[in-house]
């Protein structure tokens, strides 16, 4: 049993790339379709409904590219419409799963860190899913609005003050609370790790919601048969639903890789 | 000769509102409607079919409202789509031109800088302005895409140093060019001005161009014989495209008056 189709990966803006990096790394056979919402982007600070909204309409023009699995590597989406997977034909892997088992994995004192959007903190879903395994854990979530408009500004040197101060400030009731595990709830954040490592000190594990997430995506794909054979590197088409100034550029940042602006696709979901 | 029928302002989002506050302040009995795209905000990093596309939009609700005359108070549609305005059959009044005029009408040393998204100082509608009435003027302009973000954070404090930092990188092209005026050419802008005056130093005047955009309303107002004859203070409808968390408490900030949450309108632009 072999599946040469490919693997759907949708997300607000480019900052899934971070995901997508992971999960090459992972699966270097498998084929990609990246679809990123960068003319709806940010999810973050919108309501429930129109983040769900917004998500099903993601995974349908995935679906019409024919994947075999979809990703939401959406940091909001996972947290606010967890749901989306449901109406799907297919597996269906988000953010908060992955991330909650590997911070309750790593660890020790059972103080959970939890950093990402408003939305995300408001939806309080990394922390239902940690104390519903673990009901003694303690999770402190903290709401990081500027981190992304400084990573998409490129404001991201680990010596640079501006990223230090506001880290600092976000970073603050994590130390009151003395966690010993911080989860990246957004996709962006892992651009920042080497500053919130430094603003964390040595003893505190980040954990890195997208490399778990392609650790779950392996699993499915090999409990369902869903596996690609092929031996030679496999493809990944870059969709997006706005093309952009300095686009291609944010987005070799995000996906650790150059990305030529002129192999990026545009859709355009209203007229689908 | 008189007309009851309120004045439309269109936003991108909430920061329309600064504007708002300045027409309030000129024609206080005149009524408003605000529509601000909150589900698709911000506009400053879309490409220009997508930004005509919402502003076209934005315009068509404003004018199913019944609106006598209409505001483009976004920095960003008024310097990539002012042709929004000429399938309007209303008059339309946009920030660009007024925030030029009154420039060239500070200046003494026709060194001009301006403030804008990338959008805005991509288009480089400023300049073209600035140089077509006085071809001898000089322009330097500057993206500053961390202050929308900063404003909405709430991180505007005349002595935080971040803010402050992040200003200082983003007025050094204009100090380098010696500009003895600077037009704010977004709608956040003005919350930040006691940090930019600081920034730029006692001899640069500061143009916010939604209190002159309020000039340009009146003056068109009254030259076509559409004001309000009515002595009593308007109302102001204010209308979104999406509910946010916190959503009355920046909205308040932005218009210099509280705004209850209550009294805002939810409106589906694709329903209508």
């Amino acid at each position: 049993m072999a599946d040469a189709r490919p693997i759907g990966v949708f997300d607000s803006g480019l900052g899934g790339l971070t995901v997508v990096n992971e999960l090459i790394r992972r699966l270097p056979h498998e084929n990609f379709v990246y679809f990123g919402d960068t003319g709806r982007v940010p999810y973050g600070n919108r309501s429930r409904e129109t983040i769900a909204k917004y998500a099903a309409e993601d995974a349908a023009f995935l679906m019409r590219c024919g994947v075999k699995l979809v990703v939401a590597a959406c940091g909001t989406v996972s947290s606010i419409a967890p749901e989306t997977g449901d109406r799907l034909p297919v597996p269906f892997v988000e953010m908060v799963s992955g991330g909650a088992v590997a911070a309750l994995r790593e660890t020790r004192s059972g103080k959970i860190g939890v950093l990402g959007t408003a939305a995300t903190v408001a939806s309080r879903a990394y922390e239902r899913q940690i104390l519903a395994q673990r009901p003694t854990a303690q999770v402190t979530a903290n709401a990081c609005p500027l981190f992304v408009p400084l990573v998409e500004a490129g404001v991201t040197d680990r010596f640079d003050p501006v990223v230090r101060e506001i880290a600092r400030r976000y970073l603050a009731p994590l130390h009151a609370a003395e966690v010993d595990t911080v989860i990246l709830g957004c996709t962006h954040y892992p651009i920042l790790a080497d500053v919130l490592r430094d603003g964390l000190g040595d003893g505190v594990r980040l954990v890195n919601v997208g490399a778990e997430a392609a650790v779950a995506v392996e699993a499915v794909l090999r409990s369902r048969s869903l596996e690609n054979p092929q031996e030679t590197p496999g493809r990944c088409r870059l969709c997006v639903s706005d093309r952009v100034a300095s686009f291609s550029e944010l987005a070799s940042r995000l996906l650790g890789a150059p990305v030529d602006a002129a192999e990026i696709e545009l859709v355009d979901l209203d007229r689908l």
